[in-house]
C-alpha cells in the first residue's frame, strides 16, 4: 500500500493562542497577564512575535458559551471569558502583515450566508490571509444559547456541516471570469454582470440564493480547516478540508490518522497535497532537560484538583468526577455522541499508562489532550522531524503552554534548530495563507489590488 | 404640551461612510477610489480624518445580499459589493483611538447570542466605542439568502426585533457587582462566581440560557441605535434605543418626528435625554453657493437613467419604473409592508414638489432620501443650528456625498463654523462612545483595564 508523507521539504507551523497559554494554569504564572483571555494588547504582542518568527498562521479555538457554566466551578479557568475569534482576528489583521489568521466558527450555530460573508470580508481586508476552522461545536453547552433544547447529535451536526460547507464554498465561488472587475469609471461599470451568478442552493438544511456580495481575495477564498477526529470528522476532512488540526498522543496514532485521512482523498478526486495535516503539540523547552521539566512542574503545581476535575469533565462524556477517588482509576464513562474523539483519547490514555484520575487530569492539564513534549530544542526538533519525515504530519499546530514564557524558547531555540535542519522557512516567500501552506489558489478572479 | 429640545449645548455628529460616498455616482469622480466599497485603506484613511475632526462616531449601513440582484442591472452601483460591517469595524478599532464605531446588524437574520457576543467583543477591544444599529432589514432580497421563502412581514420582523433586543441586552447584563473581577492569581480566581448569572430567557422567538462569555467594556455595553421610521419603528426606538438615525426632508417633518419619539419615552420610564435623535444630512458645501451647486451638478450629471431607476425601485415598493415615462409623474405604487417609511418619503416628495420620475431619482440620488443641503458652510451651519435649537435634532448623521471631495469642506469649513457658534466640541472629553454622546453608562462592573 502507498505510504503517504509530506510533499514539501519544509513544515507548516501554526500557533495556537488562547488566553495566557495552552496549559490551564498559565494565567497564574507571575509574568502572565491575568486578563489575557480578553486582552487585545496581549494578543497583539503575541501575534507580532509569531509573525516575526514566520509562523504560517495564528489560530483561535472557540465555543459559544461560558465554559462549564452551571456544571462545575466556573471562576477558576480564564477561558470562561473570551473574545469572539473573528472579531479579534479582524483587529489583528491590521496589526499584522503576512501571518495567516485562522478563526474557529461553528456550522451548528451559524447561518452560512453570514459566515461566508464575514470570512470573505476578513480575507479581502487582510490581503488573503484568512482561514476558517470548521467545527460542529464540541461543547454541548452551546445549544441552550441558540433556542435548542439540546445540542444536536453528532451525526446530525456533521450532516448539517457538509451542506453548510457546500453553501459557503458555493457563495465564495459567486464570481468568475478573468475580467470580472473592470472598475471602469467612464463606462460606469464596477464589475461585469456575467461575472456574478447566484448559487440557488436548495438542500435538506438550507436554501440560499446568493450571490455573495464580497469579491474574491488575493488567495481566492479563505482556507478551510477542519478539526474532527471521528469517522464523520475524517470524512468531512477528506471531502472538504485543506488543513486538518489533529490531536494525538503517540507517533503510531498520528501515523495511522495521517495515512487514513490522506488515503480518503482519492475518493473525492483530491491529491494528497491538497490537504495538510497538522497535529497539535505543546512543547516545554529548556536548555537542558531538567530546565524543561522544572518549567513543566511549576505549571502542574498550579493545578488544583477542583480545576483539574473540571478540565477532565468534557473528556469524560460530561461525568462529574468529584464523586470518585482522586487516586483511583477512571470509572466507566457514559456513552457520548458529542466528542467521541476526546473520550477515546482519555480512555486510551488511562488504559495505556494505567493512570489515576489525578494523574489523568494533570496529564490533560499540560496539553489538553494534545501531544506534549518536554526536552531540549534539539530533542523536540528531532521528534517533530521524525513525524514530518515519516508520514505522520505535514507540520504542526504549536500550542505554547504559557505564551509569555514558552514563546521565547520556541522562537529562539526550537525554530532555529528546525531551520538548521532545513525544516522551516527563514522568511515568508508569499503573502497569502495559501502560499504559506503550499495550497492551490482556487480558480477565482482576483479583485484589483487596493489603493487608498 | 411640553416641547422637547436638546439638553446639551453641543451637538453629536456621526459620519456615515459606505463606498466612495453617499451620492450614488461618487465613485465615478476622478479622485474617488473605484474600489472604495471594499477597500480597507480607503476606510482607514477616512476614519482617521473623522477622528481628527472629533466626530462622535463612524457608521456603517448594511444589507446581507447583493443590491437588487436579479431585479435590475447590478454592475453599475458600487454598493453591490461591500464588506461585512462588524468585520470592518473591528479592523478600524485598531487604526483609531477615540471615535465611536457603529455597525448595522439585522435582528431578522442573526442569532442574538452571536450578535451579543460579537458586539461585546468589539466593545471590549475598542475600549468602549461600539454601537449596534439595530435594523429589521429593509432589503427584502436578504430573505432568500437565509432559507426563507420570503422576507418576513414588517410586523413579524419588529416582533422578533423586540425580543431579540431584550435577549441581547440581557446577555450584556450577565455580569454584576463591584468586585466582579478579582483576577487573583494567588487565590486562582478570575471572577467571582456570584458575579455571573444566566439569563434563562424563554420567549416566542428565542430560548437563550446565557450567560455571555464577554465581560463588560469601559462603557458597560454597546450603545443601541435604531433606524426605523414606521409606527413600530418609533415604538422600538422609544422602548430600547439610545440613538435614532432618522431620515427627513423638511424641518416640519423632523420636528414632528423628534417631538413624537421623545414624547413616547415617558411611557417606558425613560427621560428625554436617554435617547438622542440624529437625522441624516448630506451637505454640498462650497465657499460660495455657486461652488456648492457646481459640485452638486457634477455628481448629478454622472447619474444615468438606468442607475437612477434602480435606485428608485426600493422606495417604490419594488415597482420597476422602466416601463413608465421618465418625464411623467410617479404612478400608483404597490402596497408595501417592507419599507413603509421609505415609500411614504417618495410619495410625499413627489406630491409636495410635483416631481417627474427623472426629477425624483435625481433628487434621491443626491441624498438617498435623506436631507440634502447645498450652500456655504455658514448657511448650512445655520440650518443645523435651527434644527438643533428648536426641537428637531440632538445632532446629525453626516452623509458626505463624495468622501474624497466632501470631507475636506466638512472638516475645514463646516465644523469650524459650528465650533465658532459653540455647537460642536473642540476635542473629545471622554474615551467611550457613551461619553461622546452624553449617554448614561449602564450599571455594570468594569473589567480591569488592559495591559499587554
Ligand atoms: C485539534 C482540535 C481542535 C478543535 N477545536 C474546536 C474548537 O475550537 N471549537 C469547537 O467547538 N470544537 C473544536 N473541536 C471539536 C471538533 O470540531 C468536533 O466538533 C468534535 O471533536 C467532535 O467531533 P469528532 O467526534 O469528529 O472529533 C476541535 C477538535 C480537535 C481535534
Ligand atoms: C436612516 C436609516 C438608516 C437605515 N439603515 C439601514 C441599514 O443599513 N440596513 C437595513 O437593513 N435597514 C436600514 N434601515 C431600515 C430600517 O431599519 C427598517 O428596517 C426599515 O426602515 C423598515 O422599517 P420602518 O418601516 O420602521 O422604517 C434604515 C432606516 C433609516 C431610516
Amino acid at each position: 500500500m502507498t505510504q503517504f508523507r509530506s510533499s514539501r521539504s519544509e513544515m507548516s507551523l501554526g500557533l495556537f493562542l488562547l488566553g495566557a497559554g495552552h496549559h490551564i494554569a498559565a494565567w497564574r504564572l507571575p509574568e502572565a497577564p491575568p486578563n489575557a483571555a480578553v486582552s487585545f494588547p496581549h494578543y497583539q504582542a503575541i501575534a507580532a512575535e509569531a509573525e516575526a518568527a514566520k509562523f504560517d498562521a495564528i489560530f483561535f479555538a472557540d465555543s459559544a458559551s461560558v465554559r462549564d457554566f452551571g456544571i462545575s466551578p466556573i471562576d477558576r479557568d480564564e477561558r470562561s471569558i473570551r473574545l469572539e475569534p473573528l472579531t479579534l482576528l479582524s483587529a489583528l489583521a491590521v496589526s499584522t502583515d503576512r501571518i495567516g489568521l485562522i478563526a474557529t466558527a461553528s456550522t451548528t450555530y451559524n447561518e452560512p450566508y453570514n459566515l461566508a460573508r464575514r470570512f470573505a470580508s476578513l480575507d479581502l481586508l487582510s490581503g488573503g490571509r484568512a482561514g476558517w476552522n470548521l467545527v460542529t461545536s464540541a461543547n454541548a453547552q452551546d445549544g441552550p444559547n441558540f433556542s435548542l433544547e439540546a445540542h444536536p447529535e453528532h451525526g446530525v451536526r456533521y450532516d448539517r456541516a457538509h451542506e453548510f460547507e457546500e453553501v459557503v464554498r458555493g457563495l465564495w465561488h459567486s464570481w468568475e471570469g478573468e475580467d470580472a472587475f473592470p472598475l471602469d469609471k467612464t463606462g460606469g461599470q464596477i464589475f461585469r454582470p456575467e461575472a456574478l451568478h447566484p448559487l440557488n442552493h436548495k438542500g435538506a438544511h438550507f436554501a440560499v440564493r446568493g450571490p455573495l456580495s464580497v469579491p474574491p481575495s488575493a488567495q481566492g477564498h479563505p482556507v478551510i480547516i477542519q478539526a474532527g477526529a471521528s469517522e464523520a470528522g475524517r470524512d468531512t476532512a477528506a471531502r472538504t478540508a485543506e488543513v486538518v488540526f489533529a490531536a494525538h498522543q503517540s507517533f503510531d496514532e498520528a501515523f495511522a490518522f495521517y495515512q487514513d485521512v490522506k488515503r480518503r482523498l482519492a475518493a473525492y478526486g483530491r491529491a494528497p497535497e491538497d490537504l495538510k495535516i497538522l497535529p497539535g503539540v505543546s512543547p516545554f523547552i529548556g536548555r537542558t532537560r531538567a530546565e524543561a521539566q522544572a518549567s513543566f512542574d511549576e505549571l502542574q503545581d498550579l493545578v488544583t484538583p477542583e480545576v483539574g476535575l473540571k478540565l477532565l469533565q468534557p473528556f469524560a462524556g460530561g461525568l462529574d468526577l468529584r464523586d470518585y477517588d482522586l487516586d483511583g482509576p477512571l470509572p466507566d464513562l457514559p456513552v457520548t455522541t458529542n466528542a467521541i474523539g476526546r473520550q477515546k483519547l482519555l480512555v486510551d490514555l488511562a488504559r495505556r499508562e494505567n493512570l489515576t484520575i489525578r494523574q489523568l487530569y494533570l496529564h490533560i492539564a499540560g496539553a489538553r489532550g494534545h501531544w506534549q513534549l518536554i526536552g531540549t530544542a534539539s530533542e523536540i526538533a528531532g521528534e517533530l522531524e521524525h513525524y514530518f519525515k515519516n508520514g505522520a504530519a505535514d507540520g504542526f499546530n504549536i500550542m505554547p503552554p504559557a505564551l509569555q514564557r514558552s514563546l521565547g524558547p520556541i522562537t529562539e531555540l526550537l525554530l532555529p534548530e528546525l531551520r538548521r535542519r532545513g525544516l522551516f522557512r527563514k522568511d515568508y516567500t508569499g503573502t497569502t495563507l495559501r502560499e504559506h501552506l503550499g495550497l492551490r489558489r482556487p480558480d477565482l478572479p482576483a479583485f484589483p489590488q487596493f489603493a487608498a
